[in-house]
């Protein structure tokens, strides 16, 4: 089960009820945090949550309304106790402005930052894991540095008892080897292949905001199951702000969820400018009837399918 | 007229409702920010107020909640298409945090940065000024450099046309040497005192938090119109807990806003651990009757004294 909690939905500038877009990811007492505007520790306490168990702050760059709340949530973790390392994974540029924020934020614990550059981002494919969670950042097209998230939780197969008799695994063994990749026994390496089926399809997430609508996100999301996706303006006569702007409209990220078959794509990253993004929901449902307009502090819970 | 705003309350992290401790204050459209933590921003929204008005920006000291929100206020203030320089006034540290903050915020507009060496905070006795508003920082007593600020709103005299008579001011000038200085006519000088009485009592607010409560709080806060002051805890309970943090008790607070003589006195910067600082105010107004809690966007607003 992964928990995604979208934070805040805004862009450019915090609003009175409209923090700015961040998003925390859940699963098995694991924490994935994705960007920190100013504000996002309000936000996170606002919607019940601690800083405290955060293991990987994902950063999509460096634009201030995604990142300017690190010296307090930093502060914030530092007052909590916190000592183990924090893990930050981001596009170029993430260091220098890390460690510009730092000036005002003094802490005891590490930092783990792993700053990816452009060309690593076009092919990364090692995953930062927190807990069950997989994370592969991946590029999207914005006029700075710029990454979005696939999170994956794996899912292992089910246990064949057929199959494990088949490979003569001894029945004192088939427990053990369903928690562990390999046992040995009486000299003979017995592997988890041996007694369970093929993997079952585990759960997908993919977040990707401040972006034109690039094939690249299309694929990353194919048939995820959530994709929470930017969506500056929805009135289609925005379209050459958004362009100018390295944004999307909503039709454009419902274009994306189409090509991509996910399930459900949450809008989120709106203009200050954009008071009721869910008036022009019609632009993205017309495309793809399962978009929806994220609000802040909204939670959705996803479950592996049945067997 | 000097109209005080307080945006925030808070000390060390934002709350859900109760932003950071900050201050606005505006007299005939100028206007002065003191301090500015995360979530400031929305605070001047919330309270009604533009960013882009602000002249010049006071910072006590570089503690991220009295300086993380900068970042985020000036790429506001750039989007609001700010062209003027904005003076920011500070004690030592400020420079190399604001440069830090620099990393995020890319502006256009020049940042005039007077940052003030602890020697000097000590003695400091030019003015900054915002329109009639005359700024002097002033040094308090916290485990970084730190400054407390004392704000007038000069006030001359009246005009006394026995006086100008006593003079030999020609009548014709009386008008034009009440708005200026001083006029020259058929090769005589003559200056506004000569047809003006002593100068007025004018108004007066001193901010000071982030401190133990020593004399030179007091000393400044002489006759104040408003003392905003420092109020970490109200529990006498706290008292080894606001030594060690270099923070007050209410109580502390009140007893400078008596040996001061202010006329009202205003408690700020709270701890979040502090959920209704009312409950503690008979602390401070036993021996201060004129103190209150501040709440956020509590505003106050203070006149001349009748003639």
């Amino acid at each position: 089960m992964l928990e995604t909690i979208i934070l805040g939905t805004g862009g450019t500038i915090p609003l009175k009820n409209r923090w700015l877009a961040s998003c925390l990811l859940r699963c098995s007492g694991s924490d994935v945090l994705i960007d920190c505007g100013e504000g996002t520790q309000i936000a996170i306490k606002s919607a019940g949550y601690s800083m405290s168990s955060i293991d990987i702050l994902c950063l999509t760059h460096c634009h201030a309304d995604h990142i300017s709340g690190l010296p307090g949530l930093l502060l914030t973790m530092g007052n909590e106790s916190r000592t183990k390392p924090l893990t930050v994974v981001g596009p170029r540029g993430i260091k220098a402005a890390i460690n510009g924020l730092l000036a005002i934020a003094p802490i005891v614990f590490e930092l783990d930052i792993h700053e990816i550059s452009p060309e690593d981002l076009e092919t990364w494919q090692t995953p930062f894991t927190a807990g069950k969670m997989q994370i592969f950042p991946f590029p999207v097209d914005h006029d700075f540095p710029c990454a979005g998230f696939r999170v994956e939780v794996p899912r292992g197969g089910k246990f064949n008892p057929a199959k494990a008799r088949e490979n003569n695994v001894p029945q004192a063994l088939w427990s053990k080897l369903q928690k562990n990749q390999q046992v040995e026994s009486d000299g003979v390496i017995y592997t988890q292949d041996m007694v369970l089926d093929a993997p079952r399809k585990g759960i997908k997430v993919v977040y990707a905001t401040d972006s034109r609508p690039v094939p690249r996100i299309a694929e990353e999301a194919r048939q995820a199951d959530l994709l929470i996706c930017e969506g500056m303006y929805g009135d289609p006569g925005k379209l050459a702000r958004v362009i100018e702007s390295h944004h999307m409209l909503f039709s454009e990220a419902a274009t994306l969820a189409q090509t991509a078959q996910v399930k459900r794509m949450l809008l989120t990253h709106y203009s200050p400018g954009l008071d009721h993004p869910e008036e022009y929901i019609q632009y993205a449902q017309e495309i793809f009837p399962n978009s929806f307009c994220a609000v802040d502090g909204m939670k959705e819970v996803l479950a592996f399918e049945e067997d």
